[in-house]
């Protein structure tokens, strides 16, 4: 049985009220009175259930992580996040799952203030679409397209523990517990960067999230921004869990290629003791690991200078 | 091969260029600077095979039936729609399947002139979710909630072909194929009343657009505003063709309980010559069916006055 009303009711009971929101979820739309003075910024992304996360994923992961993929394009833009709709495929009505779902959803929800504002519930393959509304200051949003030559390239966090997660899970590599505990916490709970990606709109001359790989996603910055980059493949910050990873036989190019990472890459023509200075109340690290460069291509070299070639790192789409 | 280079130029070339719209697709969100002094309207609606839609329906009437789904949103509220994100999964990057689809999309977001600013493609079964924004005076939009005792019940256009043209599809009843192919225009390409939900802002006490059939809706505005209603069963408005449906054997009832009308169902105290006036340019046609009553009942009579009883015709769901 597919119980609409049930599903229903847990939509209802979302915990964040905006005054920016006039009218919530039960009608056929939501109103809004958007703040004035200041553009909208808006985004959707979508999870498939075995393709964006394993088969046999936490609901309350699930959750969490179908609004923190969103909130982190939010974070790529600058932009506060306001409001969001959801449109859920489930197989069934299972009213455990369904309370987890909604417990990772809606803590992830009332940390960034970010209110469910309405959206549709069908029977089908488990899938979960979101669509995010935030604020930004007119002409400070962070896009692609503004890199500039000697800008530096720096990237929030540690990058590819999500990628070592499921290698250790798929079984590629063997490595104790709590390691990959530690591991899949990032692969299952990425927190958004929505607070460096605040303090970063006006600042940085441009910024992506890390979905695709630094490398995939670094391109396309490169490429609507018409320059070249080089990166230093020993500045690539990871965890000491990572290392872990790398000590029991896994490969490092994951950290470049393979995403899944939800941080931020941006280019700012400021130094790092400055950018490391803006950012340091937002609990997520910053590092500088290149420069954008004259022409238009990705230059990957080692700290002494010699050259790792991409197509050996496994990097295949940075020509579109 | 998944080809998500080919699919992203399908979603670049959409038609509509708006001047609210400041960055569109390509980045990690839209940028859009709403119109001052207006409020938004926000829906989303998904639609997957096999359920919104049968399994052979042409690409181009679901990337229509995407979009008007969420404009007959758009209308219940009485807005002017403006922009959409959609998330698309699909099985395959066929080609002759996206050109269709988008065929569909666009044609119809160019007559309403909304733009695609974004959104997600995935591989997986094939599922629609579009998110759509439109403007509303402040205070003007159509909620569920402001039908009074006395108001006249009003529906736009007709109801039951999408139902009659699922019952011939499946061979339930055997009509010549022109009135089949005139049935199916409707449940492959509805036409959302934008023009009449416009028209109606400010106007019409209560409104609801018609997905899960007259009664069902019906039933969301006498709960959200706390009042009964009087329906006269022999006042809906039916078509030429459902009456050819009706004639070999068909169920009435279906224009009454089963849905994918898209059609508008609206409260007034306004006189029928004066609403009919009002909608007269918007291509839809209205007719009175019912009046609001107090207490909480739905009663459902003939125009002699005998009653039908409502669990005889299909309806079950109007208590939650």
């Amino acid at each position: 049985m597919f119980e609409f009303d049930l599903i229903q009711r847990y939509f209802r009971q979302q915990p964040v009220q905006r005054n920016d929101v006039r009218l919530g979820i039960g009608d056929d739309a939501a109103i809004v009175t958007p703040a004035e003075n200041l553009e909208l910024v808006i985004a959707a992304d979508v999870l498939n259930e075995g393709i964006h996360f394993p088969v046999a994923t936490d609901a309350a992961a699930i959750g969490h992580k179908a609004l923190a993929v969103n909130l982190s394009d939010m974070a790529a833009m600058g932009a506060e996040p306001a409001w969001f709709t959801m449109t859920l495929s489930i197989p069934d009505s299972n009213a455990s799952w369904l309370d987890a779902f909604c417990s990772g959803l809606y803590q992830l929800a009332a940390k960034y203030n970010v209110q469910l504002i309405g959206g549709d519930t069908v029977q089908g393959p488990l899938s979960i679409s979101v669509q995010i509304a935030g604020y930004v200051t007119p002409g400070a949003a962070l896009t692609r397209s503004g890199a500039r030559v000697g800008d530096g390239i720096y990237v929030t966090g540690v990058l590819g523990d999500s990628a070592a997660a499921l290698a250790c899970i798929n079984g590629e590599v063997d490595i104790d517990g709590q390691a990959i505990q530690g591991l899949q916490v990032k692969l299952d709970y990425p927190e958004p960067c929505v607070c460096a990606g605040q303090k970063l709109a006006g600042v940085a001359t441009a910024a992506i999230d890390i979905s695709d790989g630094l490398l995939a996603d670094l391109g396309h910055i490169l490429q609507q921004s018409n320059v070249g980059a080089h990166i230093n493949i020993d500045a690539i910050p990871v965890s000491d869990n990572f290392r872990t990873y790398i000590a029991a036989g896994g490969d490092f190019n994951r950290a470049l290629v393979f995403g899944d990472d939800y941080e931020l890459c941006f280019t700012s023509p400021l130094a790092e003791p400055e950018i490391v200075e803006l950012l340091k109340h937002c609990d997520c690290g910053v590092t500088l690991v290149g420069s954008i460069t004259s022409g238009t291509g990705l230059k990957v070299t080692d700290s002494q200078g010699n050259v790792v070639n991409i197509d050996d790192i496994g990097f295949e789409h940075f020509a579109e």
